[in-house]
């Protein structure tokens, strides 16, 4: 399974991946489920996967690809809504490229992806391509999308993601959101992947990975589990 | 759908259900799913139901119609290994009765039920009663189950609940978790029904259901938010 949640923000956006991949609880493996695409002048793309990981590793290998060979590509299309349309119709060849009935096992090659970013000209804007290729944008009213094992983290994210949450709380959100994930899950799992992307600065620096041994994130998790337990010790009493 | 929780605790059990009961998003009602039986002597117990509707009355109209008429019935048996075993072979009987195959229209006739309480002679037990009929005991591990639609509301019970959370404490986590729930699934919603068992009293009078104008309920939602929101301020940030 998997756990990728993308926000989009009056600052900019934010994404958190975690990067297990199974098939079967016996079968766990580590792999990158965000990627970018930039140029460092008008495009800046940020995508994150969920499902199949064979269908998901063709498609950014060959938007990778194209970037080099092809004359439409992610860094020549004019506007995010083209870019979300043109991945999803990617997605959808090589899922009909894969697909052989008769040699399915009932395997699914279907996958969900997140894309964000920004193209010079809009603001920045937030999709979630579905495994038919279609896809909806984030709005003010629904500033996040979650792929994956999306249930666990859900209540948080709730709770405190508007569209004016500053980038640095909704990060910290993300992070507490994946971490309740990991903690009732077990094919959700570190490391993660996190990325912030400052509106009009066309730049994806700002990313790093988090290990089980990241101090930051260690000492996020104990103030949060700390935090926590010490509000219900505040929280007024249900009398019965 | 439906979220039920129950606890067993060093002190006792705890429960809360939820009403909402719903054949797909336009027919929705409110049903009672948790139901009490006991003789206030030496048989205290508790039912928590999920699942089909018709299946879970059938069981608690025969459940309670059996201990005016049979001889074994829920309050002679002997252990509350016993009444989870009576109840998963009277819920078989009842699905057995009503399945078939020509008129069955993909209708699911399943169930889940949480089964805690207590017999004179033996601790307060709890158990989760599978669709099957077979079922399984909580332990110090795992000292609660749920039913329904439990994934929003677990990552709060995995920080807070070990055995030796107080009652009420464990009362009040359930109540958010139960929050959690509402505010991400639209088809979980108040009133709720609330009972705490306290070990040896054989008792189940500590009862009473919560509406949407539920002063302590709305109390307990408001000091949850603003302390949740009030945490996040003060948590360490992630450096990017």
């Amino acid at each position: 399974m998997t756990y990728c949640v993308a926000m989009k923000l009056a600052d900019g956006l934010v994404f958190v991946a975690d990067s297990r991949t199974n098939a079967g609880v016996d079968n766990i493996s580590t792999f990158r489920k965000l990627f970018t695409f930039g140029n460092g002048r008008d495009h800046a793309l940020v995508l994150l996967s969920a499902g199949n990981l064979a269908t998901t590793q063709s498609i950014v290998e060959l938007l990778k690809r194209r970037i080099e060979e092809a004359e439409e590509n992610l860094m020549t299309l004019p506007s995010m809504y083209d870019e979300a349309a043109y991945i999803g119709r990617l997605m959808r060849e090589i899922i009909e490229r894969d697909t052989h009935p008769q040699q399915s096992q009932g395997v699914d090659l279907g996958c969900s992806l997140l894309l964000g970013g920004q193209i010079r000209g809009e603001a920045p804007r937030l999709f979630l391509i579905y495994p038919q290729g279609n896809f909806i944008e984030a709005s003010a009213e629904t500033p996040f999308f979650q792929i994956g094992e999306f249930k666990y983290g859900k209540p948080i994210l709730d709770r405190i993601i508007t569209p004016n949450t500053p980038l640095e709380t909704a990060l910290t959100c993300g992070l507490i959101s994946m971490d309740s994930t990991i903690k009732s899950n077990l094919t959700v799992d570190l490391p993660l992947d996190i990325l912030i992307y400052n509106k009009d600065s066309y730049s994806l620096e700002r990313t790093r990975q988090i290990s089980a041994e990241d101090e930051q994130f260690l000492a996020l998790r104990k103030a949060w589990g700390e935090g926590i337990r010490e509000l219900f010790n505040r929280l007024p009493r249900t009398e019965l």
